[in-house]
């Protein structure tokens, strides 16, 4: 017996929403298409392909995945994705609705397409988009489920304004505290959509809008949350991976958990700080009240792949790049990508000082410096002097 | 070698402010005194002599610590602190300075004292206030560390006002992500210090103000901040064990982090509401930015007593009562005592549907709900209607 039915069992007499008035009505169902197929892709795809089955009035219930094809025991993968309804490769043992249909063809997959879904990793998304251009018309709708931002010589660009940039589609952004594998289990979680209604919007049953995509991706053991702060989400969900590296060091410097704690509630305050810095569009609650914000900053904080490769810095004096060689096969923990180019773009711009923090990290992963300085490096400018520097040294008794 | 020195090491060469300037003058050295010797008491009793032999021109060095004689192996407990130098009962292991002295007598420990800190079991509070009202000068002025409020007929009252209102004393709150046995061995942590200067306050210099609270407080490896906003301060404290109950539960059900953070996401949503609805002079920031508010939250719901009762609840199915006997030997996890008195509260004033989460965590503990039904409890009454009810019934493949 697969562990999600026992998991999702609490969930089998609960509805997805407590009113009941109104319901939804579209002029015509909406096609549905997922790009990519990861541990997280084909999550989404799952969660997307047992609405669009529930709602014939609302989508086609037929949902194309895109898979990058690749040969598993000889067999293509969409292949065994499309007959044992099961991605043995990046989603094992979990069962996909018969509904979701695995596509090897980019141009394909998004024919006829009224609404699109990236899931790919980062790095990917420049050539994707490029294929795409010549086959995604205007009045595409699109939400990315790709984490953060992208920081260069023109500041700090969100994922979602690149894809509105170069396809020329309102594109919005799902993030929470969604760790794959528990959603993929039916485990109940949270996650945050946020959207805004473009110049273009069609009206009312005519067009993606916030109650449609409440539909698409609301299950009743994946709550949805639907917002309009796409810049909020998209920062908290990039420089939440450099706070989990600050984690990971106290975690393998063994200083507990009000250390990490700690940590945390000052990432907090410099994500809400960059975030109203640089996209004062952002509103403050989406930090602290959404799960995109302090929900998902806790949960990569307690484990995942940044804490991981942070812990072992700290337990084995290994550098960054080591320990990622060595827990992570060749791929990288997004937080050192990011603060990295956190870092330099501060530097542009002359606010290093501002983020302790993300500074702190930036320093111990790419200069060496010892993460036993954090809390100095760290400790706030304080408006409270009250002694010389000199006069607060610790005491005998803590140096015995 | 005791585990203290190891963990101390990072901070001998840290200074305990950043800045130097106008360095702290008190017209003389104020006499402190600390009420309780628990473990939480003790480690606080051991922080604040560290300061105050450090800081003979604002403190003078002796610390008084009252402490609740017994007798440990035929010796008064009292006798072995002041000869040992170790509180063997309730902070074992752990080297306290010489010039902490341990004091039997309630009426003598506070003897001339200008500061009082308060650090005892909530229950004991009225009897110790009531033995001191003869021995306390209204010139006195005080810190609770004891967490939260008391909920009766007339309302929610913070136990600082308590204090104030039956020693006529000024009294303000110290909160924080404070596991006590990782301050006690000096692993790097913070906390929140709050304090109103009073009607009657007396001057620079003249008086108990922000600036002699971080010198008495703030070391090294405990960094204070310290702000006004005592309301905000003890909210937080108290109602984050109802959160870690919650936690406890997801924890026991085997649903993993996404569940654990989105319960704290609620939590802190309903703590937020609560402070503002009920204490309006609180301020929203103390619960986001604070040690005490959100970093409080995240270290109470990674561990301790009321996550442990309430994990053993799901895994075994019995009762809180039960599994209090069972982890606690007749000690009680706070959570439970507290949720049932802001239910009580929330009865009296109509506003129960407004607080989901505290709410099914009474449920749960009291009334033998299912705490599987949890997530449909909280969902938030959504202003997205999609669909009616019926129609969005788990699918057959969840079910399976």
């Amino acid at each position: 017996m697969s562990r999600p039915n026992t998991h999702a069992s609490p969930f089998h007499h609960v509805k997805s929403n407590k009113t009941s008035q109104m319901p939804l009505k579209l002029e015509r169902p909406y096609n549905v298409t997922v790009i990519g197929s990861g541990n997280w892709g084909t999550t989404i795809a799952k969660v997307v392909a047992e609405n669009t089955r529930e709602h014939p009035s609302c989508f086609a219930p037929t949902v194309q995945m895109w898979v990058f094809e690749e040969k598993i025991d000889g067999k293509n993968l969409t292949e065994i994705i499309n007959t044992e309804h099961e991605n043995v490769k990046y989603l094992p043992k979990i069962k996909l609705p018969e509904n979701l249909v695995a596509n090897p063809s980019l141009e394909d997959s998004v024919k006829g397409a009224d609404i699109l879904i990236f899931n790919i990793p980062h790095q990917f998304l420049p050539n994707i988009v490029n294929q795409l251009k010549p086959h995604v018309l205007p009045s595409v709708r699109a939400i990315s489920c790709l984490k953060g931002f992208d920081v260069g010589p023109k500041g700090v660009q969100l994922l979602t304004d690149y894809i509105t940039d170069n396809l020329n589609i309102q594109c919005g952004a799902l993030s929470g505290a969604n760790l794959a594998t528990e959603v993929a289990l039916e485990h109940w979680s949270e996650t945050t959509v946020a959207y805004n209604l473009p110049f273009d919007y069609r009206g009312d049953g005519k067009d993606v809008d916030h109650r449609v995509l409440k539909a698409l991706f609301h299950r009743p053991y994946f709550h949805v949350s639907v917002i309009d702060d796409v810049a909020g989400v998209s920062v908290a969900g990039a420089l939440k991976n450099v706070v989990a590296l600050g984690c990971g060091f106290v975690e393998g410097l063994g200083w507990g958990n009000n250390a990490s704690a700690a940590i945390q509630r000052i990432g907090l305050g410099e994500i809400i700080k960059f975030g109203l810095m640089f996209f004062p569009e952002s509103s403050v609650e989406t930090y602290y009240k959404e799960s995109a914000g302090v929900a998902d900053l806790i949960t990569t904080c307690s484990g995942g792949r940044n804490v991981r490769v942070a812990k072992m810095m700290a337990e084995t004096g290994k550098s960054a790049k080591e320990c990622e060689e060595i827990l992570l096969n060749g791929q990288s923990a997004q937080g050192i990508i990011t603060c990295e180019e956190v870092h330099e773009w501060l530097t542009t711009c002359d606010k290093v000082d501002e983020y302790p923090l993300l500074e702190a990290v930036y320093q111990i992963v790419f200069n060496n410096v010892p993460m036993e300085d954090i809390p100095e490096m760290i400790e706030e400018l304080d408006s409270l002097t009250v002694f010389a520097k000199s006069e607060n040294k610790p005491t005998t008794e803590t140096k015995k």
